[in-house]
């Protein structure tokens, strides 16, 4: 039985690269459904994909999961495929981080391989295309039921590099959030999940002061962008259930200057 | 049997949006093919994703037609999907619209119904987040052959948004049109179709005066782009039968200032 | 049996071509894999689409290879549908250059037919739209096993239009190359490929002088753009086996002002 594999890169649209890891895949595995997450990551952007990865993965079918932004291809950093605890779920990328978050969301990597010298490998493997001569291939291989662990060297699951998230503190009068991603409308996705929201003052329909990129605005606990006119903000539980702040219509991040990581301080509003 | 699906949003291809509801429906309809018909529409810009739907459906084989251009989503806007009058086709998305001159073109819709409540969305179902929760499910769900009417609550279909277009007015000595849309290279649909159009003074090789935008000029009546020099202007029959007027390897839209809904008035050239 | 078909265009993401394209030819051959190379060729860029084409194909199962970068499409220039003469690869697109180098590639073309009257035509023929009334049901019958020779006019191969692109000149202490395609994240691709490359004096490790758009500067021939520092310069051999040249997380092309066929000299650095 053939598994799907789902296919997430910064690789553009502009060049073929994707196009050809895709075909690649399929002269492997004609029958294995290819399901392209994005490929509009943002350039080198290994946490963004890391985060886009975790908050995809529970909508997609158990199968073997390509991520590839790999600033580093070519030198140390090691290429890898892994299989996590949960639903059997296979990753396969480079072991930057990019993997670490949907790793950690479906239980932690249970075992793991490098690459490097797999026998699925295109040869000459390019030292700048990984995703074309070794990701593409192993993906493929493992959707038709080649065996992880004959798929590269073993190495140990700990020694995988992991993402560290700054985490938000929460305090009775405010909250001191973090960006944790910018999507592509420019809504800007908090470090405060749907667990830890539930606690805090935040509660729909209240007025909040925010205080983010040295502006301070105000603006109510909404459900969706329509339920304040163009142009005004609002702080809603966005559908990967995390607090975000938008505003309707345009780019919250632009306006308020705010990128992955920035500090965003929230309190009622007077 | 499996019906084919085709998906048309303005996710656009930045974040994961799209990828996530192609995944949705990979899990619950493995089978299904997915023909993605663009997901560059601009954003929230229903009339143009109800022009595009319209133009393309009459190539796609008859199929579930996901169409999610979704300004008002978590708002009173219904989550709808329709059964048109001709060739068995269904139509889902928001019902703002953008499924409104598909519909038309496929004799209206005969049987409609509210998705709110769907037995087959995904709970929780996020506010901001159809396309994964309500529309890619029912979508999947319906190519599997699953009845419309178990898709959610009966709609009446004639209370189901239109979409009003302007009309162009045709005189002896010259037409008052109106653009349609502007696609992605900058060429400039009217309002004027294959069978208005040959009522009229517009002939191919005659010359006209184009006056649009605060412009005046003067362009052949052609075929395709390469009848004219680069940065020289035509007027010819589009690829979906109505008049556009192009600037050969510019943008007519930037370089006139013209957008939907803008006059466009033609006479023939002294 | 039936034929995957990749798809290779200029037509963007923005519109619906590529998908309406997509559409064609899963009516008429719904079981055939279509594998999308890249629609973001730049716009009427029919040398960097024959590069891209070229490059991608060696990695692609041998099938129907869809190519549309069509600027004269509507005039003089023929559609064409072509066998070249190794692995059996039928390339279908206008005969403008776009399949000239992936046919070079294989071998040269050893069969064509003209499409102008295919009878896979979709009627009427809009002139601007060629890629979905004639290439896209040309290549969804050919995938299904339609003759070559029955899919148009027979056409004299030696007819084709060719590509001519320059040639590096190799001297014992410089070499100069000619940029042959800028990939979307600005790297720049040289005509001086693997086997050339290792006729001269650009060595691992080795630091070169670049003399490129006026400016001179000296990088490293290494591997990887990990290699050196972020914004700093290196020759390295890119995955289509070229010499390129990169600046580590930003646009070399850019900022040295490089187009297609601009030279670039180098030499030792003293």
């Amino acid at each position: 039985m053939i598994r799907p594999i789902t296919f997430l890169s910064d690789y553009g649209y502009a060049d073929e690269f994707a196009g050809v890891c895709r075909a690649v895949i399929a002269e492997i595995a004609p029958e294995a459904r290819v399901i392209d997450i994005t490929h509009g990551v943002p350039r080198h952007a290994v946490r963004q994909g890391a985060v886009l990865l975790a908050h995809a993965l529970p909508f997609a079918a158990p199968g073997v999961h390509l991520a590839i932004v790999d600033p580093g291809v070519g030198t140390e950093r090691r290429p890898v495929a892994l299989r996590v605890c949960d639903e059997d779920r296979l990753l396969v990328g480079p072991d930057n981080g990019v993997l670490a978050l949907a790793a950690r969301r479906f239980g932690g990597a249970a075992e793991a391989v490098d690459l490097s010298d797999s026998r699925h490998r295109l040869e000459p493997v390019a030292f700048t295309f990984h995703g074309r001569d070794l990701f593409a291939p192993v993906a493929a291989q493992l959707a038709r039921g080649a065996a992880l662990a004959e798929a590269g060297e073993s190495v140990d699951p700990s020694t995988l590099t992991q993402v560290e998230l700054p985490e938000p503190r929460i305090y009775p009068d405010r909250v001191v959030a973090h960006v944790l991603y910018v999507d592509g409308f420019g809504n800007v996705a908090l470090n405060l999940d749907h667990d830890q929201l539930a606690s805090t003052f935040l509660k729909l329909g209240e007025k909040m002061a925010v205080d983010a990129g040295g502006s301070k605005i105000t603006v109510p606990v909404g459900r969706a962008f329509g339920d304040v006119g163009p142009g005004q903000g609002i702080l809603y539980e966005d559908s990967s259930r995390n607090l975000a702040l938008a505003v309707n219509q345009e780019s919250a991040a632009e306006l308020l200057g705010l990128s992955p990581d920035d500090e965003v301080m929230l309190s009622p509003a007077q």
